[in-house]
């Protein structure tokens, strides 16, 4: 029996370890793998044989763990061509390893570097396999319907939104909240705070999502709309808003990261700006940064159980000879299934070459006409994403996760 | 039976309606008083006759909801003198409906102005007897041992640091990371991200409190060394902090609330400026903000019935005859009493006028001498308050909380 190799990369989300512990799960399971290994910070780790077995690990406290178990990196493979040396060292390092089969469990980036890996063994006659686990909590992968970390993430914004509301409305003086939300170009983030309203909570009132442009002037009488009817203002923005000349309304502070993405900041804090000098009113912006793609403690149950079951997919169909696919999913109708609420999931595979360098972004229709706020579709789409909970585990009145083993200080 | 009012004031806590449920069920239980009134917005609602009764509430609910069932204010009470209009009209309310005793819930503010109410009750010779319950997230009320409200922000704290500490680990490039938490002037809650750290975290490995001054220099050099022995800093640093001169490290943004309290934000953004200035690498800043007294998901159980405690505590003493105090905390010998672990506390009544307008530092012998840190003492008094949670509770997704009358939108 071959080995194989598992790792992560990109960006952290609550549900980037049960996918790997699905991974584990089966190799151990489904008989046809020997030893397992986890190379830390993702194909670096391949490339300096930097590997950790991970045939007896704490999986149920992993399983909950946020972030990356084994660390990530942002490495992007050069172009496939016979005799790199890149991939020649990686395909040296499968070999002396045993490897029968490598899983990635990433987003777009990690899904080039598998599509890559599964070119080049093509190109040399490697039968080492290759499978893509996806994970975002931006939720803008194409040909899935959503992605491991989503419904986490999604079900910390509307969480969170509501406790604002309830925070944001005990006074009486005009008040206007701006919450930033992460999700680069895709407003899927920005809408889960819609999940917020309820029979009481009326916010956030306003919900701007980066698939439609604004103007300044078309969101101050926007505000000024709602203040109409009340003095608690919330508003949810995306931080890929774009204005009408297609520019992100923090372009002063735009940069971009190693893959060309643009780098976001700071358009909570310029409607801050905007909202005080036209209304001058009290006006604060709160961006939910890191928070929103780390907070394990109120993960989704159902991101979980479905990151862990890709995991497991990815590794039975390799083990049927397939290579070179992302596992994804797709919702299937329920009718024909034992779950409750309408919900359930197939998973199934699909082409690497079709994922990378592409982005989903929030249908046009799924957002209102003027451009401020979403419609039911969406709602709909996320509220059974977000459903169920872990047990908690806390130890001293923390939440209790698995030691990490790159987190160990240097001496 | 003579009736009661029970208002809220201040900023938003997880516990502050905790204290609501206790003074509701003593005076229920204690069969001294009729009616409960509930003030809706502060002493604003006794003025303008806003009440709600209480008498059949969603208790258990409402106790783990955050922010203020009854709504807040922010007003002032003029100086005690005979004929006030303003006092002149609260005693008229307090008449009208038989009112035998009167209980705000808050944070130094309201502390003066029970004191207040409770001098032109002498003043005039009303029997009306008064009771502040303290909250605050600060911790920064003097003649108390830790006020409700701490221990929950406390915790939500220390776990999202946690999960941060975890979040910013995930790559190998240096990254440093500033987490800005509240306070004011007193460095309680960023003291509380120490609790994050364990075997396998290191992080934060820089704490600062405003009760010692630092210099941008003195900063530098710290992340450095820090730096020397890892490529991961998470520093948490309080909205407070001074510079050698005294002045805040944001000093440009400063700002004035109508009590004369500085208005601060910005210090971690200005330090993320100033380690990419000067060292050249990644840099990210997160403020807290709001999320930190409004995490109700994330309670601590011992704060909450901490809180609730305070407020029956409360009511029996007026039952007693006692008027123009605050209820209070200290901790005892738990040799004597039944608790585990070492943590007992008593209440106890205090006067008003030694609360009002005073401010409780961390003692600068709980900081460490460098001034980047904390010591284990404060660890150790910190860590009692942040034990135990509620069962959780969660509808579609989100936690449950009660309805909020003043939550209603205007029709």
């Amino acid at each position: 029996m071959s080995n194989i190799i598992v790792a992560q990369s990109g960006g952290p989300t609550s549900a980037i370890n049960a996918s790997l512990i699905g991974v584990v799960r089966a190799a151990r399971e489904c008989d046809s793998y020997d030893k397992i290994f986890g190379a830390l910070h993702g194909i670096s780790g391949v490339i300096n044989e930097d590997f950790m077995e991970l045939t007896d690990t704490e999986e149920e406290l992993i399983m909950r763990t946020p972030a990356s178990y084994l660390g990530s990196c942002r490495v992007k493979l050069p172009e496939v061509a016979p005799g790199n040396e890149t991939f020649t060292r990686l395909f040296e390092v499968f070999k002396k390893y045993d490897i029968g089969a490598f899983f990635y469990i990433g987003g777009n980036d990690s899904m080039d570097t598998v599509d890559k890996l599964s070119k080049y063994a093509k190109l040399i006659g490697s039968d080492v396999r290759f499978a893509g686990v996806p994970k975002t909590i931006d939720n803008d992968l194409v040909n899935i319907d959503h992605t491991p970390g989503y419904g986490s993430a999604a079900k910390f914004i509307a969480s969170t939104m509501l406790e604002i509301g309830y925070d944001t409305a005990v006074y009486e003086a005009p008040c206007v909240t701006i919450v930033e939300i992460m999700g680069r170009n895709a407003g899927w983030l920005t809408a889960a705070a819609a999940l917020a309203r309820n029979d009481t909570n009326p916010t956030p009132q306003l919900i701007y999502l980066p698939e439609v442009t604004h103007s300044e002037d078309e969101f101050i009488d926007d505000v000024k709309k709602v203040l109409e009817k009340t003095n608690n203002v919330v508003v949810a923005v995306s931080e890929g808003l774009k204005n009408k000349q297609g520019q992100y309304m923090t372009a002063s502070t735009a940069r971009e990261d190693k893959f060309g993405h643009a780098q976001l900041s700071g358009v909570g804090k310029y409607l801050e700006t905007v909202v005080r000098d036209r209304l001058g009113i009290k006006c604060r912006s709160v961006e939910l940064n890191i928070l929103q793609r780390c907070a394990g403690h109120i993960s989704s149950k159902t991101d979980l159980l479905e990151a862990e079951g890709l995991g497991w997919f990815a590794v039975e169909k390799t083990i049927e000879g397939y290579t070179g696919f992302m596992a994804s999913i797709k919702r299937v109708d329920s009718e024909y299934s034992e779950a409750d609420d309408n919900y359930a999931v197939s998973f199934y595979m699909v082409e690497l070459d079709s994922i990378a360098n592409k982005e989903r972004c929030v249908p046009r229709e799924w957002i209102n006409e003027a451009g401020n706020d979403v419609t039911t579709e969406i709602v709909d789409y996320i509220m059974p994403l977000i459903q169920g909970e872990l047990q908690p585990v806390y130890k001293d009145g923390l939440p209790l996760y698995a030691s990490i083993p790159h987190l160990v200080p240097r001496s």
